[in-house]
């Protein structure tokens, strides 16, 4: 599988909002994932660590909708856009964009990296 | 100038159009920029090439309006989301949509890179 396959099949997962399946099948043991934050959370490493990061963001927001664009791809490396309906614990809905950066290594996303707006 | 300011002027001048001038102002005098494609265009070094790829694209293409979503930030890189409406010479009008992610070093865009859809 290629870049470009692996990126197609991601995104679709992602569009079904699918994060943790697409995570489960395409992370690398070692995947770094990285936030656009300061603090012990920036920077994580490794598959358990960072299915860690997914569940905390799932029970800490109620997810109504995601919309992805993409796979934009260029050589192993792909970006995908997210926007997402969603409602933080005890605060209003909202809509949050966000662009993930995926580095494919070995038939695997090796790296993510988050990019907020401010 | 910190990552965060300096891409806000560059979208800002993006967004007007002003693609050459916001390059002219932030590219570093060595300036790395890659394209999702093959061939011997697909990376040019330094300012010189890479103004002339502009140039090249303007020549060849009838620009009608740009949107361009972001900055998202993440460290010293931020992305930019572009939907441009244009006419290739000699074609029919369409849209075009990519991401550009931009690696800042020293105050000025050091790397570009695009990513398309396929």
């Amino acid at each position: 599988m290629n870049t470009q396959e692996l990126a197609k099949e991601f995104t679709s997962m992602c569009r079904s909002g699918k994060f943790d399946e697409a995570g489960k099948k395409f992370w690398s043991d070692d995947v770094v994932s990285i936030e656009p934050m300061t603090g012990e959370m920036a920077r994580l490493k490794g598959r358990k660590a960072v299915e860690g990061k997914g569940k905390a963001f799932l029970d800490n927001n109620e997810i109504h909708g995601v919309k992805v664009e993409g796979p934009f791809v260029n050589g192993d490396e792909f970006t995908l856009h997210f926007e997402m309906d969603l409602t933080p614990k005890g605060k209003s809905r909202t809509t949050m964009k966000e662009i993930g950066l995926y580095r494919v290594k070995n038939g695997k996303v090796a790296e993510e990296k988050f990019f907020a707006v401010h």
